[in-house]
């Protein structure tokens, strides 16, 4: 199965009519990650329906205002809608002092389970994890302390081969998930039967990288290599690229400079500044670099194959 | 000149795609204030193209999120939009230390002067006044420690009666300020003219009075007495009273009592719980009680004569 990538807001700064701060959705192995939530990413959520319930993850990168001043406002209305499950939110210290002194003094506690997973390391850790899917830092280099994160799926099982299984009658349905997770099969006469006879290659697990905000930082590049999507912030223009070094943001150019030195397969840019009217304008200069370079859009849902 | 006043958002608890949480514009003698301010107030503001800059005074009734997210993020575009102005923001002890702890961990101090007003006293008290107008506080009833804020226009100048004027040569334009501010007029013979026979009463003073959010309070008629115009939240229909009751919120039925029992010219009520789809019905149950009842829908404007 793909990735499933929706673009809630990708634009900088200030919220706008049809102009939202960043925020994304991301679904992947059964997994629901939301990642930065702008003020008004809720409605966002709402506009394209998504269901509120299924998010139990939040990925904050850091907390200037348009990547992080909905998220008080998400976990309040968790609570109106009674949520019950576990929210889990990964965030730069003091994401918790912010939130939860907006709870005390609304008197306005969560009934679910809220956990804060507060980073300040300045190296990539790995900061989730469970059978089938990983997500790691991606320090970067902004105006405050700020995190891209890479999600990752891990490889998988095996594939059955059901052709080659079908020559043995002694392999039974109970014998599957040995096969799957490796396994040769010894059959009745002693002979063993090898793994790669019976199973295929599981298919290639896929990944995603979101790298917002930052300078142009190719400190990254080793981190998200030959990821099969990077998502890499292009505030400027390259015309401009001083504003760009000055403000510790990238230019269209730069964020393909490095989706072409980390070998990825597809890059997609945002988080446009407001006085660019012409979005296209983004990805004609990034596909000078890097052909293949898509322009997030808000509701745009990108499967990543 | 009468008050102008623009409803940004009239619904209660989640904002939703076209239903924004609480927030409304007023104008009154070149004051422009912003009162309440839910998440999403600022892309309101630019839909219904209201100038940022000319807000300088922000009142906030309490610290629940559908009445008070949207203040930080509005804080932090005027700081991107260069402001200069002074902003005086009027709300609850906390908010103060909510704001600037935000501000301080995302690096994002205002280049403008921020002054916090923050409101504990459970008595009406003035909190702002200049040559022409006053704001007070009314201590409402709800869950957390809320305002709503009565504005008064203060009583304005004597108006020139020039008909009478032309009466007198010796009456100069040099003179009018005098007679605006009632001193009577000496003719040189000796021989005193009245001011009142030289002017006409000043228009008579408006008064606007929001009220969000409340359990039914009866208390709060002496001070809001025959205002011009009452906002009065009607978060339910009167078939869920209790409900009203336990929330500290209060029905449209309730509203109309207030409103009549104040002996006001005019009831806007809003704030409607989202389990309601038809908001005639609120209009519907407040006129059976108070006939001069209207609905606050967004982007309406109420000129308050």
């Amino acid at each position: 199965m793909s990735l499933k990538l929706t673009i809630l807001g990708c634009h900088s700064a200030t919220p706008r009519v049809n102009a939202n701060p960043t925020a994304q959705f991301l679904e992947i192995k059964n997994h629901n990650f939301l990642i930065d939530c702008g003020e008004g990413t809720q409605v966002q959520l709402r506009k394209y329906g998504i269901k509120f319930s299924k998010i139990n993850h939040i990925f904050i990168s850091h907390l200037h205002g348009d990547h992080f001043y909905g998220l008080v406002g998400l976990i309040s209305t968790f609570r109106l809608l009674n949520r019950e499950n576990e929210l889990h939110v990964y965030g730069p210290k003091g994401i918790k002092e912010i939130i939860t002194l907006q709870l005390k003094l609304s008197s306005s506690w969560t009934q679910y389970p809220l956990y804060f997973h507060e980073l300040s390391s300045d190296k990539s850790e790995l900061i989730f994890e469970d059978a089938k899917v990983e997500v790691h830092t991606i320090p970067l280099d902004h105006r405050v302390y700020t995190n891209g994160f890479l999600f990752k799926e891990k490889i998988g099982e095996r594939k059955l081969d059901m052709n080659a299984i079908s020559n043995y009658k002694e392999i039974e349905i109970c014998d599957y998930q040995n096969l799957k997770n490796g396994r040769d099969f010894k059959l009745n006469n002693g002979t063993i039967i090898k793994n790669k006879e019976l199973t295929k290659d599981p298919s290639n697990p896929k990944s995603y990288a979101f790298c917002s905000d930052t300078s142009y930082f190719p400190e990254i590049v080793p981190i998200i290599k030959n990821v099969n999507c990077l998502y890499h912030e292009a505030t400027f223009l390259k015309n401009k690229e001083a504003l760009a070094n000055t403000t510790k943001h990238s230019t269209a150019a730069q964020a393909a400079s490095i989706a072409k030195l980390a070998d990825v397969d597809q890059l997609i840019i945002g988080h446009y500044s407001g006085r660019y009217k012409n979005k296209e304008d983004f990805q004609v200069e990034a596909q000078e670099i890097f052909e293949n370079t898509q322009l997030a859009i808000e509701g745009k849902v990108f499967e990543i194959l």
